[in-house]
């Protein structure tokens, strides 16, 4: 679990795409399917293929474009999948990107994974008792682990068997020399959704990947579903009864392109709802509506329809944000900001500027974006934030990280509100977030970091935060006894 | 001169920024200020420092964070020029990358330049004839070169002695061991501003590159003028009478970023306005405005002001678009529009969409778009354009190239329609953007590419293309005699 | 195994290099230990370090100094290991670069491993139906995977007991955060030795890289030998009786450096005698002796003592050859010589030539130098080989691959001498090598790629050359029942 | 002029390459004949093509082999130049590749430089002052400049024009669209040969290029010569009278690969003749002779030779040095020597070893290996330098740089010995010199760093080192009044 402390957001750990497609370029469309989850994962990608025979992969550090420029695996392939994954710091790096290629008793398998394990640490020392070794840091490596310990037949069998030990949040796209496989853990914390592509089948974590590459949706993954592609034909089967069906809120929020429709439900939609419920319930009245681009954008516009206060543009984005220089400069943080945003004076100017944005993690660059549209002379800043204050960090592949550095989680809003220079500050309530996603109940969300009503339990962090131990949900360390 | 077939859009071919600011760090905002300025030039880059002493330069191809990766140049200095490149296609691209740096009798100069000459190869022809020779093939060496020729005493005369003898569009940023220098041609076709940086001064293309280092905007180059500085002073000087100044409407229409202020005028109320004017001439309805990302959106947004229908993102834009894989595959150009933008199928599906985008050159991308929205189900695509038909070549530094790539030149607006699947077409007429730039008069801007008024003689393009001749403007080739 | 076809010459397959030395720059004392063993690995480099908590390994393609380039681990470590691998071709090979870093039960544990196993592929089908799963193809992840199942309480017991299972060759350096292990089969195919540098000790394969970090030689391992350093002691232990000493007799042919000192015998003194001996066997009378440089120099310089015959360099070799472009053109191979080779026409013009090289394995490079000397001027060219004629392959770590490419397998000298254009040739006879390394019994030898006489049991190559299966050595398929 | 502290070796600094050869792949020729002559120089590699009609050049920083992974100029071309070039430190290094190819009034040229003028600064201040700009620090550039300015009709009478006004050492390769030329200077300090490959001509530094391209050697281009290859003939003619032939002596001693032929005379023989004269002279006894491999080896064969001193390999050179990681730890320089060099323990122990090294500039490597045999356990080390001491700076392409780095140009022969640890220190006389290139008249060489006898002007180096002031040779400040 990862948190950007550049840009304060919460960060999707990855995403994953796979392909059975005899007579396609599946190498390919791969690429092309990775490409439209750049958003879910930049700092590594990797591609596997396997002509039936052979198998082979290529990963590497950064993104897509970047790792595949001197070319993709060259194999003739009929099945192919593929992982990005988001920027980790520290050591060793290359070692931890996917999808992981193993061999083991069954043959060749090759995996990418979207989620977090709650039980890995414990699921990896048990294993190493039982003698496995581990050369990555990844905890997708003990579903690979356990798979191989399997004694059943199939390896539908054995993911089946592997998966019953395993806790916590996870898509899945395999490869064998033969199948496709997708699975989607019980609770369905990430999306998954499978495709048709002339003759062939596409997996892929939201509908975007399906666009891009030209496949038909077809439909989602289940919850506790597997969906296994050969040559001749694709079967779902429930290989787990779904506890308690748990999307992650913040795909809708923040994380999923506004073009992908989850779970049958229109990203876009969910978030131009958001922002119409933010205006009911903020009452907030002013000149113009501004979002903090681009993951504000929709819920402005919403906010827009709702209020009736024209939708403008007042802080504008470097479209080439990428990887830049670091440099070891003081006012850092102040440039780095400004080099990513700039105001538009014309707009702000001696106006009463409503702001939108998805959400507030420190606080510090809603601070900075305050403070540079003051400068721009707006009269007034009224920020609304389309999701409700998160209290609660995440254990199902969010980098919430510790609680402390959620400011919501120490500071009342009108203290947030002073930290971040704001005239007003509006949180959507956790009802006008649950109205805004009307195509699911909100029974079958997760909305933890929000409520602390975590659908599994969750490990207990450790003051070092390197070791997990667990306990029942009801003892939930995290919120002082909820 | 270049044009993108790649996304069907003019391209502009540089951006400069200077600084001179003892005690600041002039390669680190230099390196910020060109990534501000990244949208004017993505396939060089390249930045000189000078501590009064020593000179040096580091260019590479790529966009900026590629180019600098490993770092900046490493000289303490306190003055610095840098410069961004539209990409190219051929061999020894690495020769054309700028700053240029030489020596001359009258010391070490570097420099950089936003333009395009119309006289380069007669002038260089004649360099040629007096022995001197041309390593790079941009015309920018020419300027360089006359410099060194000049016999004046001081760099300034020097100056001014080369360029009396240039013609076409050129914005210099100059760099000796003791001064910096910004010059903008007689005609002002592109933009160059000051900006104050605590005790320093910057000079940039646009007014964003300042707001992203943090300096205050302090006034526009005038058309004609020079600006000198050095430890003591910046002089501000008009070293040729504008002849008619003719700003390149295209900045405000497409080039520049929004948040930019060009001449007095911001290009976001200009681009809001275009959108008014084109709603109120058009008198076309729908359901909802949508733009073409990102381009088109506030001129879109403009439209929905005026005519009262509300604006929606009907179409998504991958945000990770950069340098990608390039395939031998079939269908590659579809794919090519599909990885970038996809349709959010909510928002057009049984809609009578109005698309705003800011212009077409060739109508083949606009084309594949108004499909996209019909597969995603929208009843009707009304196509209104945010700008005049461009019917005519562009020689003072955009890639309008030649005459018959433009849709605009030979068909006429039904039949653009036809070419592009749009239920309507709407264009903005030429007074309609007049109305939108409201600071300046259209006496004072270039329009050549819309109606062929050409505010200096341009070169007779021949056959291949290769070779200019020069004849006076009345008998312009370009438009068969207009 | 594998086999260059490049030059025509044998491949060892790599170098290890160890040091555990407390205030030492280890992970340097590494880079140049590998740098001084890069003769017997060019395929890739790989440095772990430790500084007793931490473990890191950095790992790529190339060369020493391409490898690491970037820089070195950074830790401030206090033991370190590193690799150095021959080139193979195929997928994936970054994954397959040493050394190997994993956790399991017991901890963190890094290992580099000179050497082949023979049993590789049995004992992984083992552990893969016990669950285990290799992300690699090199057969050390099965030594790996073997010390983390161990049960015993101490690394040193596990290794102990894994290593009890393994047959074939392998020097073994393995790191764990508090101790540096050495371990040499118990039939000593691969030489290792340990020196102490200052208060530290350093572990290498080769006795040169000692010198290079300016450690003093101590003593080797001796086979079936446990060297086991931390922070207090430094231990030999004999973990497994040996069963019949076996050095590869290439060592002192071919892969050593001349200044190396292995298993007490000086690599160049036996060189220098086998050309003694070939002289004395041959009898061939000629003008000069030169030599096929640079190994086969220590040899011709023997046989000019012997002969009284004067030594001349007739052959220049270029001593920039590295990895070269690619060319798809024809006359490709002679080029390949002509490339790195180059007569001196004024030493063997006129001349009768005795050409000394250490072995012949295909004998086309062989071919095309006698033709170069003949073209040259020479009258004679009597080729004059430093070993016996290769029938049979190894399979203990060098690359003499499928018996079908060794041409001594299936030809007669007088026809290999046809083949390679040579007016004579002469091969050392085995009681000749025998005699040149004096300081070792020839039963503590391993002579099997010349006398079938294989110290273990080796893998019976199936048609498709993928597959193994092993039988008793006497029913050896490789000779046809030798 | 540039000295390599890392090794203590004097440098060439460049070698040349022209090819003319409709049909033949000129630019992959150019290749292997770059390869050929890296020895010349390693810092940077370029290769021009021209096809007829478009000319084009690929340059970069590294080996040959480095710059040219990616791929060769793409160009189906008939005529290429190609340059090797030494390392320098600086900034900017790219600028100062070659061939350096510029347009002109007579059209295109490449350009590649072989030595050092020695009025470049005074040629570049008045064609500076003509209007003349420099983008390089090369002197060669003036050259191309002094061509572009000559108002002859063809590029032979311009290249004549210009050359009249040039001194110092100079071996060109010129392309135009049509012609290959190659000129060498009136006194013909450096080498360049012609040879014929099929219906082609190739153009090198060396012979030994020619071989590797298998070209036959024609003849060599004569003092104040220059070649004219067209489609159509090859002409060869005088374009001045030479002055007085002054061929470099240590392309023989040291720079030139044992394997060409220059000016008639063989390298080999050369050095194996060096060897003999030093025995003769010396007088020394030992118990064996060796090298300071790899340049020292032939004049030790000739030593042993003469003297019947048995020679042997008492130090082995790593044979993968290259560039390596630049380390900020103490005792660099120790480990760069022992690095690159070990001793062979076997052969020096106990010995009285005579070692041959090609010569001595500075003396601080010498007295490394001197150490380290002594500590391999020599018993005396009597060095033997197959040169005169080296008392006097080249202005001529070597970098024997400033006077005061060469440790003859102050020390005494028997504090020089002293200096390094020698038991006893040898040098060639100057007369034993001339003897060893008996093809050669002593009169038609330079032995000016030996003797002071500059062949013409030399400048006058003032303190800073960076100003060069011209006198007469008589008043040569170099020796103080020789």
């Amino acid at each position: 679990m990862f948190y950007s402390k550049d840009d304060d957001k919460l960060r999707e750990e990855c995403g994953v795409f796979g392909i059975f497609a005899p007579g396609e370029a599946v190498a390919l469309n791969t690429y092309w399917g990775l490409y439209a989850l750049q958003h879910r994962g930049q700092e590594s990608a990797g591609i596997a293929v396997t002509d039936g025979c052979q198998m082979d992969v290529q990963r590497g550090m950064g993104l897509v474009n970047e790792v595949f420029r001197q070319g993709l695996p060259s194999m003739a392939a009929h099945i192919a999948i593929g992982h990005v994954r988001y920027s980790t710091t520290g050591s060793s790096l290359l070692c931890n990107t996917q999808p992981l290629m193993v061999s083991y008793a069954g043959g060749r398998i090759s995996l990418a994974h979207n989620g977090n394990l709650t039980n890995a640490s414990e699921l990896r020392g048990e294993l190493e008792k039982q003698g496995g070794v581990f050369q990555t840091s990844i905890d997708s490596e003990v579903i690979v682990s356990l798979i191989a310990r399997s004694t059943k037949p199939t390896v539908e069998e054995r993911i089946t068997e592997s998966l019953a030990r395993v806790k916590g949040a996870y898509c899945l796209v395999i490869m064998t020399e033969e199948k496709l496989i997708g699975v989607r853990d019980p609770h369905g914390f990430r999306p998954l959704c499978v495709g048709k592509l002339n003759d062939g089948w596409v997996i892929a974590s939201e509908s975007c990947a399906l666009d891009t590459v030209g496949a038909e949706f077809y439909r989602d993954v289940r919850p506790g579903e597997m969906v296994v592609i050969d040559k001749d034909t694709i079967t779902f089967s429930q290989f787990v009864q779904g506890d308690r069906q748990a999307l992650c809120i913040f795909e809708y929020i923040y994380f999923a392109r506004p073009d992908s429709i989850i779970d049958g439900q229109s990203v876009y939609e969910a978030r131009l709802q958001m922002g119409r419920e933010l205006a009911r319930e903020s009452g907030i009245r002013g000149d113009i509506v501004i979002s903090v681009p681009d993951s504000g954008t929709t819920a402005a516009i919403g906010f827009s329809y709702e209020s009736g206060i024209p939708f403008a543009e007042g802080l504008m984005k470097n479209r080439y944000v990428g990887r830049t220089f670091i440099q070891p400069e003081q006012k850092k943080r102040d440039t780095s900001v400004r080099m990513k945003l700039n105001s538009v004076t014309s707009v702000v100017e001696g106006k009463s500027v409503i702001m939108v944005d998805d959400s507030i993690v420190r606080g510090t660059t809603s601070g900075k974006i305050v403070r540079m549209l003051k400068e721009a002379g707006a009269k007034a800043v009224h920020m609304c934030v389309s999701s409700p204050p998160i209290g609660y960090p995440c254990y199902f592949g969010i980098d919430t990280s510790m609680r402390k550095d959620l400011i919501a989680s120490s500071k009342a809003i009108d203290e947030i509100r002073q930290f971040i220079g704001a005239d007003s500050l509006h949180y959507l309530s956790i009802e006008g977030l649950e109205r805004s996603v009307p195509n699911l109940s909100p029974k079958h969300m997760c909305y933890a970091c929000f409520n602390c009503d975590y659908p599994s339990s969750v490990p207990q962090t450790s003051e070092s935060g390197d070791k997990y131990m667990f306990e029942a949900k009801s003892k939930c360390e995290s919120c002082g006894g909820c």
